[in-house]
């Protein structure tokens, strides 16, 4: 399961929330603190295969939600605008630099690429 | 109910798949349709009391998903960031247009410009 850790933190940091406490603590302690299905079961005094079906479960949920919704993949197809966005500012500072020493030009371009990675984080 | 409608149609937009098929039907009916409880009641064959009941739900299950995950929160506190950005594109196009009428600074600004225009949708 781990190697869609990527995935499942998506999925988590989107509706990790509408999770069971249960649900949501399991899959914590597995993807984001990295422990064992065996060392969660150790500690919660439950088998590995009960700890496996909690998370298994909990992954099914998610995923469910966001295939209705697609609202992840929706987050997602932002990225490419992002991008175009920081190169384009990213053009007009280099023009500036060797052209025209503007700094009012430097000081929106940087303003540009500030606010863009505030929508990236 | 209909004061909220832009709520209503921004949660139907995010959680609308997550409903009941019932339900989806006569939200639809109502906020996007725009017919009245009666009507919806009258084509249904049920009350109009039984109209509003399901209607009702439906908002408080997606009000309660958005309670939950805040993600129409998350997408509405991107705005502030992209009227940043089209600003800042916009006075690197009247700098430019005043003082070094480069044509590759205003595509570059309209790229932005187009691109944030492509976000905010």
């Amino acid at each position: 399961m781990k190697n869609q850790t990527y995935r499942m933190t998506m999925l988590f940091d989107f509706y990790g929330e509408l999770l069971t406490q249960r649900q949501r603590e399991f899959f914590d302690l597995y993807y984001n603190e990295d422990l064992s299905l065996a060392e969660i079961a150790e500690n919660e005094g439950i088998s590995r295969q009960g700890v496996r079906d909690v998370i298994v479960r909990a992954e099914a949920a998610m995923q469910e939600i966001e295939d209705k919704t697609g609202i992840i993949r929706r987050f997602e197809a932002q990225r490419p605008h992002l991008d175009a966005i920081i190169a384009a500012a990213g053009e007009i500072k280099t023009i500036n630099y060797r052209q025209f020493e503007d700094s009012r030009l430097t000081e929106l371009a940087d303003r540009i690429l500030t606010e863009t990675g505030a929508l990236k984080d």
